[in-house]
């Protein structure tokens, strides 16, 4: 038995938000969409809209009222420049839940220029900082789950799994004793992006160690897919597919070059460990964590959203050698190591009964096949990352490589 | 011999920023304040002004050039509102060095309620970000000077010393070897304010470690005195005096109560013990930051700037013994233990030759007489603080206790 919660998704117009409302509603919950659809202005600056062809909101929601009977209000409001407005909203709603996709997602995004630079961190920072105000304010229990992302990890450990959030060190003291502490994990972010995920976890720390709020945070992996068992119910109801060099995650570029007769690129050597999962995971993933918050006055509650973890260069081949696309190796502008392992643990959501989908499990066809579909409607000048990342990089330096492999 | 630098001083008018600029001056420095006057706005906000008599801006500076024939250009602009003209007065400046005081500094301050935590939150991350991303963009090699806060390590440790910025400790393996890592002090802040100079800390790390940028951190302790060197050649050079209950610091404030009849007031069992400096050592050890940085792709050097730590009850007990005030204990609002130990490495600045003002050295003597000319100035209704910092704290519940001691 689910109980109905009243739950506000923050961001439930995007790629994540969107597949996480309906199931929250479907599910039998209360949902209240709060999205300023920041994304469809990006997608419009970009010149690369989604690939699948989304409805605006409103047909999304009144397609979902149709196919289902179940009603989500949308309220659109800028949480990081409308502090008030968001109080206010949440003062009427009084949210036993509220799940937060409403940050800036993309690396190449935030690394575009300091303009693009400071939005992030600005509309990040100040956004998530005005939710937590709020909930204080207004002295609602509210469950607070936010999506964090394995990349405030980093990438240069030494081979140790990563744990959920936390660290067991030991520091030595002067008196040769050995004293033990739990830690978060030191965070070793790879761009802005990244950045202002690892700057949210010492928010989310304070507020609830001095008020007691109950927070989950919910670092996930790269997601590939684009369907879930409720974005297919209806052609309305259809989720976004990012192909771009800004918001297209490495394995859904693949499969669109691969569509499109284009090479698949592989930055460096490819040799970056990642960890991956599909988009009907991370619902199922959400719902879960909804369904089982922390008590009060508990730590916050880290739980890496994963699958499993693969190489890029061997996801590149992996697609290669279902669509007989060819791999092409460019030149890597970001700074991180050229090749690294990566151990992740996940039994928190295993704990939970996740059963996650595997690459292995056949999907990436499917999602293929939603990419021949619609892959007349791609701009393939956006397809590439145009940025620089450090200040050492120059422009032209990123260009095709022979394939090393 | 002092090499001249172009040297910028964001908040350069304020408490510490004021005497800093005038003393990089007074090296042959050429130095430019940038400062919104923030300060002075929430003067009028909080009804509680400087006791010392400020001179405005202009007249600060007329006064400087007229007593030493040195000149310090002063520009208005808040480097997080309008990042653009920041970024412009930068390409035109080329400064050597940015020394920035340019946050919300009031711990209580920035607890009053969710839009003095917005403020806060606001105004120090969009601004120490946005000059971050304009050195990016400019490529200047600048040296960042940053005023931290020994807040940001939190006071709940376990009794070993607090390191300069990093922690070594040792992370057990799954293969029963146990591997060493130097990591960022976890920091447990204790109020927004304190937060906002922990998330600093992460966009530093990233931005030395993406693009090289030179930053010193400068972990201070709670500054006493007002006066300096330079701010004592002329009247219209005065420093500010704070003696309000949310940016009076704890020694500044107890002497201002012994010197207007009032009970020194010490909240919760004063067994808090923090670190302390004189102001005349905050301006010596930003000169040495200044003429000592750290080299191109250097991690972030960070520093504790601070000279002997206390217990607030015996700081207490020093002023009521100099002054014959007596001692009045308080509910504690802050979220915190009661009491706790704190010892400190001040190695770096001992290292480049600091010998720091004590409390012994009887210069306490020197503020009571500030405080004694100027007490006609104060507005005693602001001397307590107001700040109820957590939502189980309830408006009423800060009231005087009888004196436990």
């Amino acid at each position: 038995m689910t109980l109905n919660k009243n739950i506000v998704v923050l961001g439930g117009d995007g790629f994540c938000g969107w597949p996480t409302a309906l199931r929250l509603s479907a599910e039998g919950h209360t949902v209240t969409i709060l999205d300023n659809l920041s994304r469809r202005r990006i997608d419009a600056e970009l010149g690369a809209g989604s690939l699948t062809p989304i409805a605006d909101v409103t047909s999304r929601l009144a397609a979902w009222k149709r196919v289902t009977g179940k009603s989500i209000r949308f309220e659109a409001v800028d949480i990081a420049k409308d502090p008030v407005l968001l109080r206010d909203l949440l003062a009427e709603i009084r949210p036993d839940t509220v799940v937060h996709f409403a940050e800036q997602r993309a690396a190449p995004y935030s690394m575009r220029d300091a303009a693009h630079k400071r939005y992030t961190v600005d509309n990040n920072i100040s956004g998530t900082h005005n939710l937590l105000a709020a909930l204080v304010e207004l002295g609602l229990d509210t469950h607070l789950v936010h999506l964090g992302t394995m990349g405030v990890y980093g990438y240069d450990g030494d081979g140790l799994e990563l744990p959920e959030g936390y660290l067991d060190v030991a520091v030595s003291g002067p008196d040769g004793r050995t004293y033990p502490r739990s830690i978060l994990y030191p965070t070793q972010p790879g761009s802005v992006y990244h950045l202002t995920k690892s700057m949210d976890q010492l928010l989310f720390q304070f507020y609830a160690r001095n008020d007691g709020l109950r927070i989950t945070d919910l670092h996930q992996g790269i997601v590939w897919g684009t369907q879930t068992e409720e974005t297919r119910l209806d052609p309305e109801l259809i989720n976004r597919f990012d192909y771009d060099g800004d918001y297209g995650t490495v394995l859904n570029r693949f499969l669109m070059q691969a569509a499109t007769g284009h090479p698949l690129t592989v930055h460096g050597t490819g040799g970056q460990t990642r960890a991956f999962i599909n988009i009907q995971d991370t619902v199922r993933c959400v719902s879960l964590a909804v369904a089982n918050p922390p008590k009060r006055g508990d730590r916050v509650k880290i739980l890496n959203q994963v699958a499993e973890t693969h190489r890029v260069r061997d996801l590149a081949h992996l697609v290669a050698s279902i669509t007989g696309a060819s791999v092409a190796m460019v030149d890597n502008p970001r700074k991180e190591a050229p090749e690294n392992t990566l151990k992740v643990s996940n039994r928190g959501f295993r704990a939970l009964g996740l059963e996650p989908i595997l690459l292995r499990d056949g999907l990436l066809a499917e999602t293929l096949e939603i990419v021949e579909k619609y892959r007349h409607r791609a701009n393939l000048d956006a397809v590439p990352a145009r940025s620089l990342w450090t200040r050492d990089n120059r422009p032209g330096v990123v260009h095709l490589r022979a394939d090393a492999a």
